[in-house]
């Protein structure tokens, strides 16, 4: 399984990094799968959900994928997304902020 | 060009986020995609650099994969990404954190 980051692909991101205790981050991950494939995916517009484990252990990002700001924020209103929101923010500190990609640049320029 | 995220994929992940006065935020995007080109792309261990545009205007994402926390932390003692950096830190707030991908989700599952 794996997800594409390129230019002009008809997508908004959506990247938020939670700041966690370390003794949470593990079940923050976890919350954020579970999120996903109960909630998020089966959401108008969902493209893809890509969970980080921060080295640090205190961080958590989500870098998500979704066909509009639209589909997006209708997701916000979900009642069950809503649910594990309100989870997720009563264990870490979300920052959430929406993207557009601007370039992507690579190492064999393919 | 794209760039790919995967379970497993033997990189390491840096995610940098800018906070900018919404002015600055095209100079910034710029100053990125000409620091990679110029010097991160051609430094060892680089895969990818993906720059974000925030939609609010005021912050600016750096998605970028490195063979290795090792290469990774090699870059920052590059004299030539230094001054990049020391230019873009003139401009932004930076926050960066190393990850490795924990899960990635899509609608269809593959």
């Amino acid at each position: 399984m794996k997800t594409t980051i390129e230019e002009g692909a008809p997508v908004v991101t959506l990247i938020n990094v939670f700041t966690v205790d370390p003794s949470k981050q593990d079940a923050l991950v976890h919350l954020l799968d579970d999120a996903t494939e109960q909630v998020m995916r089966h959401l108008p517009g969902f493209v893809s959900a890509n969970i980080h484990r921060g080295l640090d252990g205190r961080h958590v990002a989500n870098y998500a994928q979704w066909a509009s700001r639209e589909a997006m924020e209708a997701m916000l209103t979900n009642p069950d997304a809503q649910h594990h929101m309100r989870i997720a923010e009563s264990m870490a500190q979300a920052a959430p902020i929406l993207y557009h990609v601007a370039s992507v640049h690579r190492r064999d320029g393919n």
